[in-house]
């Protein structure tokens, strides 16, 4: 049924094992990438079972940001190499949302993470406030150098609520730096965080239904695949085509 | 214990299907009809085996407007009428709420699937503007419109946020709507769209516990049920009674 | 993995029971004890399954102090404490969060039950503006009331929302009656309900990452885990701690 080539990356946030299971045999055709949300993965019983599962859906999966985040600021990215190669994780996820470290040295752990595993590289700032100074130039700025120190994707942040990064306070794209994105980044590059359907429906209206969104709930996979097919009022007389000579019937 | 006979409808965004299994067989016994949310039908692989479930439990299941708006815009009704045979759905809900379909056209299209199942006709659009300009006379008059041309019920939008529709943007009812349904048209023959907390108590505190609610969340199954039972705070007060020359043990 | 000896109280608003047995089956480690909310054990069809489960996992669990409200108010006590030995409930909920039950009644009732089970008593109103109107000094004493009628524990209300009790409107902690009960109650013997995010981070901060939390959903069991811990972005700065004599690799 799938005919959008856009990815959709999938935030666990803690489901228990049984409810992961069932969301990946019943809506795997729909996720190309899972992303056990920030440190969720240290405190998860079963992350071998879930990796497993995954491992059998041909599903791709990382750690959060953060997870890569703590260990850089205690010291301690050995242990975080050491979690990758175990559990088998497919990708590393490096971000500075939270942690004082700058651009540069953002992008030059990109370049080192690179020799073990594709790496998504995050911009923005977990901070409202801060992510909110970013200008869209800056916006840019990053994510080519992110790319240029050899990341495989871009992400840009909008946490699980959808209100700080990318997205403004009210939950709405910021639209000068959608803007930027688009006249200077390969947006096939890109991963939007869209845990929203405001910004879900956003992405699509500006980019098409092959945006790659990232960032959905579980509970969302079928409604953001829906919003790509036009079977969603949000987007259904965008996407929805009426058949040339026809008058819809209506 | 359920001595309500106010219908219960509860909308299938996407559950996964041992989730869906799961939902039927603890809460069934609350549920009355399922309603498979907008064009989620379509996405969902197990379709047949959600469909059989509900026939096991002996309860009743349609596809949203959505779904059926979809078809008629891109002209392919006969493709939703051959769907709703496979699947076995036992009504049909016909809808106006994003298309560019009049009043009247849609009482017609009303008359027409009311040959092939009860329909279920919904009034109000999707868009919080365009509802928001229906006066209470409209909503009555488009409602008694659907139950002359044939409607088995009719029901009030208020999307899955609660905020449009009969809703108002802050997430309360339009009480002058309310007022003039309850005035003009026989309320078990409405089902209203009350997929919040928020419009369940203020629906049953005006209309009382039998009053029909769509758009209950899979989640929200037994907590609506409490709502109509005087078993939650809310409407503890209004619901539950104390036995006449008690002084309830305070 | 855990290491802390807060209590973690999870509140049950009616999963399914597959669903509910998965929870406690993959993260049961982080759960101290779970509250079936205000009235939904009398219309959850498998409360006996739900409750072997727990047993199972030697989790505590009781009903939600609107039972208790519920069966005061309508003469019917001896029922109550008839499902909590029926059902092998570990503790009771006493509260006056609805029912007009004034703070000596309920401290007496707390003397009561305590004959039967530890209780935990709540403090604060489910309205918003009654307990907006509560001064610090009153949860104070109320607090202390109840402790020394035998109380196991008091309970700071903040409803499934929020946005009550001890939260504001706006959804953040009244400072005010924060500091007024940790200066003058043991917190060890306080579980502040905090099913938000917010909440739980401005707790965390506040009073450590030992902080009893109550209310917590069902689906942020490993989200509150990992705030305790320091493995979101929201406490990673405050919690983790970068090794002495490190410059943690940035």
């Amino acid at each position: 049924m799938r005919t959008s080539p856009g990815m959709t990356m999938v935030i666990d946030g803690g489901l228990p094992t049984g409810a992961f299971t069932d969301l990946i045999t019943s809506h795997g055709d729909y996720i190309d990438l899972v992303k056990f949300g920030w440190g969720t993965a240290l405190v998860t019983r079963d992350l071998d079972r879930k990796a497993g599962v995954l491992r059998d859906a041909a599903i791709g999966f990382y750690f959060g940001g953060t997870l890569f985040e703590h260990h850089l600021w205690t010291g301690r990215l050995d242990e975080y190499l050491d979690l990758v190669r175990r559990t088998g994780a497919t990708h590393i996820e490096v971000s500075n949302g939270t942690i004082p470290l700058d651009q540069p040295g953002k992008a030059e752990h990109v370049r080192r993470m690179s020799q073990y595993r594709p790496v998504l590289s995050e911009v923005g700032y977990k901070d409202a406030d801060r992510s909110a100074r970013l200008t869209p130039a800056q916006w840019v700025e990053a994510m080519r150098e992110d790319l240029d120190a050899g990341a495989f994707m871009v992400v840009t942040e909008a946490r699980e609520s959808g209100r700080s990064g990318i997205a403004q306070s009210d939950g709405h794209l910021r639209r000068d730096v959608l803007d930027a994105v688009i006249g200077n980044v390969d947006t096939e590059r890109v991963m939007f965080e869209a845990p929203t359907k405001t910004l879900q429906v956003e992405l699509i209206t500006a980019l098409g239904p092959d945006v790659n969104l990232g960032n959905i709930a579980a509970a969302d996979v079928l409604g953001a695949e829906t919003l790509r097919l036009g079977l969603r009022g949000d987007t259904l007389l965008h996407v929805a085509t009426v058949p040339s000579g026809q008058s819809a019937g209506i």
